[in-house]
Formats: structure tokens, C-alpha cells, sequence
């Protein structure tokens, strides 16, 4: 199978490692020409397909599967510009955190029936060429989302697809995606960087954190241009999330104003709870 | 030398098994019957001092060491209860996440000569005699804090006890440690555990969320007795580190609300270049 992989980062870099040493012929495009250089030394890619915005649109157009890797905002263009390169691919997909904008930029397109989005969640703070590795979506869950209009070819390529590299996938319609993931992933991510922004005002260094406050900062070394346009996108949901997270916090400050220990103690219980054994584990 | 422990959790149980193990008589009470006689029975424990507000003042006081290991606010009404039988001990000492407050209480109950606060970096969502292990301090730093009036010989028995299970001790003014244990233990714990709250009211369970979201609740698995102490006794510090968190919040909800990328992209960066290989290490 032809596959043509654009943007060769974590989730990118990963995909063609793993389809590459699979037998299948990966061509491949990065904006960074060192990381392009390194892909094909190493054996992963067959062919350069450039540069994102100067891509070989003719060796695109001879891919059966199309994955666009890059950040979210910048998908949806790409889907545009390649559109008329795309008509004779089985499967075009993404691997972004939200889902609605990137399937309505499929129908837009003209290619809604050969897109199936995909979001891995094989996420990590680490970015880049560099970070990317052979089974990184091994045992993980893809959330795949699609337009009504999309084929059951496309379907079962995405489905196998994923299969292929030991990952399991899952159907959800592309707004139930975007919200659900507002809260269980983005939410966490902004509040990682903003606790990472108020430690470093008040001029605190990481070398200070406990393992507690480690796990919390962690995800604040995630790649800033693949946040942005997450943030952007899910931009609705998002700013729900954090009106609600500001009323929890506003209502513990709340009971710490007040001295009230029992409702401090109620708050941390049903905190403690909820998270269960997520918690006891690790 | 003859220890007495006070609180047999993840703390006092795991002191108690490493003291123990290197042949040190070490006496026991907890408020939880079973645990006091699961110590007595795995021989971590010579013997029983009863239970906290009720304990066997005699057998304290024939203590050489006695450690605190209960919430912060109860070792503070420990310290005043426990002040009469601890004229022979040299040393007095607890394990809380707060030190102000302990250190003024010795002052007032008379033995802040041989009162030396400790603070183990080593806490973990993890509670209970259950969690308790050999060697949870090796390679931990101890902060300690002591008053003014505190002996040069109380000092080195601290820097000893600690030694001798494998952790760094680095003194620090009791004030300044609760300053900076605000903004790099307490504030994240509050956020995991508002995070926790707020997915639990939206609906969402711990199984649905990817592995940063793991990472962002972890920590709401933590003991409530013990954070609704900290909580309280940090509070001054804790309530300015709320209204910072909350500055930022509201930074990055404004600039997501206009849809300003450069403002969104800038914040992301500067977070992850303050948390540098914190981020990308682990």
C-alpha cells in the first residue's frame, strides 16, 4: 500500500515508522527539511513528497492512504489545498485532538466520503521527529469520526489501518468527540500551563516540585503550536470547561476563607472518590 | 535508641518499619486498632502506646525521639496534650507539609529547645498503613524547621534520624518553607482536586480520560484529613496562589475568547520553556 504521511512529528513520525517496517511504501513531508533528511536515511521513508504548502501534489495523488499530521488548525488547510490530489486515495485521516472542524473541512472539500478522522490517544508532552518510535499506538484507543456521507471502504481502511499498528479503534460522532475531550484531556492541558505560568511569575523553578507538583506541570512541555490550535477549535466547549473549573475553585477558596474544614474535607473526599483506583495506582 | 511514632499512615508506618528494621525500639499508637496490630504483629512494633488522645504518657515519656505523624492540625493539639511527658526525649519532631505552625505550638508548649519540625518530600495520593514501605525516604530531600531557641543538639539528632533512612536534609526557615510549599505542593493539589470535582459533576469518569488527564488527577486521590489541614494552616500563602492561578485562568480564557493565536501560541511557549526537561523527561 502507497501511504503518504504529512508532517513527520510524534504522531506522524511514529505512523510511518510503523507502517514503513510493516513493507508498505510511506512517502512523506515535513516542514522541517533536517527531519525529512533523517527519515529517509533511516530507512522509514520511500520518497519526499516536500514541504507542507509546496507539496508534490502528482505524488500525492498516487497514495492510497492520505494522513495528515500536523496541528489541527493547519489540517484543515492542507485538506483544502490537497482536495483535488486526493480523488483517487481509499483513505484520507488526520490524528487531531478535535474532530468537528477537521470533518466539515472534509465535506467542504469534497471528500467526505473517503475521510475518517482519527484521534490516538497516544498523546505525550514530547514533540517532534525526534520523540516519535516504533508501537507508540500499541494497545492504545483511537476515536475515529466521520461525516455521515462516508464510505464503508473508508471506514474499514481506517479501521485496518489502525489495527495494523496494534492500536483499537473506536466510532463517535466528531461533536460528542470535541466535547468529551474538552474535559478529559484540554481542560487538564491548560491548567498545566497555567500552573506553569503562575510558578514562573512568581519565579519558582521546577527543581522545586514535589512529585505531586511534577505530575501536574508535566503536560506544560507540550508543543505550543498543536495546543493553539486545539484551543481555538474547541474553543466553546473549552471556555465552559473553565467557567466551571473557576466556580470549583472559586468555591474552595470559598471554604478556606471561611475556615470551613468540614466542607473541605466533604470537597476532598468526593474528589478522592470519583478518581478511585486512577488514583491508588500509580 | 527508644522511638515513639505517633500516626502509623504512609509517613509514621514507613519510619517506623525502616527504624525498626535497623534495630531501633520503636513504640506505636494509631487511631485505627487494626493497624496498630497488623505493626505489632509484622514485629515493626516493640509495643503499643495506645491511641492519639489517649496515649500512654509513661511510655512516651521514656521515649528518646518522638515523631508526629498525624495531620497537621492534629499535631499541633498532640504536641500541647503530649508537652509534659516530653522533658527527657532529644528530640521532637513530626512529618507535616506545613511547619510555621507546628514550630510556633512547640514555642508555646515549652519544648521548641528540642522541637525540630520535619518534612519529608515524600508523600504520595497513597495513604494509610497500607502504603507504608522500607526505604519511601531514601534519596527523598527533608526539609527542617525549628525555632530559634532550638539546640544545637535536637539539630543533629534531626539530620541524624534522617540519615539514617537514606534522605537529604536542608534546613529552612519555617515561614519561607510554607511560601514556597504553597506554590509547589499545595496549589497543585488544590487544582487536581477541583479538576477531580469538576469532571465528577459533568459526568465524566476516570476511565475516559487519556494519560495527561491521568496525570492531573492523580493527586486527588489524597488523604482528605491530611489536606484539609494543610489547607487551613496555609492559608494566607494558599488563598494568593488561588488568586494567581486564577489571573491566568482568565488571561488565557480572554485570549481564547478573542481568538488571539499569537497571545495563545506565546503563553503555551513560555510555559513549556519554564518547565524545560521537567516536561520532557518523564
Amino acid at each position: 500500500v502507497n501511504v503518504a504521511v504529512v508532517g513527520l512529528g510524534l504522531m506522524g513520525g511514529s505512523l510511518a515508522r510503523d507502517l514503513s517496517a510493516r513493507g508498505h511504501r510511506v512517502t512523506g513531508a515535513d516542514a522541517d527539511a533536517d527531519t525529512v533528511a533523517a527519515a529517509l536515511r533511516e530507512g522509514v521513508l520511500h520518497a519526499s513528497l516536500g514541504m507542507p504548502g509546496a507539496l508534490d501534489a502528482g505524488a500525492v495523488a498516487g497514495a492510497d492512504v492520505v494522513i495528515l499530521a500536523v496541528p489541527v488548525d493547519r489540517a484543515r488547510a492542507l485538506l483544502h489545498e490537497l482536495a483535488p490530489a486526493l480523488a483517487r486515495a481509499r483513505l484520507v485521516t488526520d490524528v487531531g485532538s478535535t474532530k468537528a472542524d477537521i470533518v466539515a473541512a472534509a465535506q467542504q472539500a469534497g471528500v467526505a466520503e473517503r475521510f475518517v478522522g482519527s484521534h490516538p490517544l497516544a498523546g505525550h508532552q514530547s514533540s517532534g521527529w525526534a520523540a516519535s518510535r516504533r508501537d507508540l499506538f500499541s494497545g492504545a484507543t483511537v476515536y475515529l469520526c466521520a461525516a455521515a456521507e462516508v464510505s464503508p471502504a473508508a471506514m474499514n481502511a481506517a479501521q485496518d489501518l489502525w489495527a495494523e499498528v496494534g492500536a483499537v479503534t473506536q466510532s463517535m460522532d466528531a461533536a460528542e468527540h470535541d466535547r468529551q475531550l474538552a474535559w478529559t484531556s484540554h481542560l487538564p492541558q491548560l491548567l498545566a500551563t497555567s500552573l506553569g505560568l503562575a510558578l514562573r511569575r512568581e519565579g519558582w523553578r521546577p527543581a522545586e516540585l514535589g512529585s505531586g507538583g511534577r505530575d501536574m506541570t508535566r503536560l506544560a512541555g507540550s508543543d505550543p503550536a498543536m495546543w493553539t490550535g486545539i484551543a481555538l477549535q474547541n474553543r466553546e466547549e473549552l471556555l465552559r470547561a473553565l467557567d466551571e473549573m473557576r466556580r470549583e475553585l472559586d468555591a474552595l477558596r470559598a471554604a478556606m476563607e471561611s475556615g470551613d474544614s468540614h466542607e473541605l474535607h466533604s470537597r476532598f473526599t468526593a474528589a478522592r472518590e470519583w478518581v478511585g483506583n486512577n488514583g491508588a495506582e500509580a
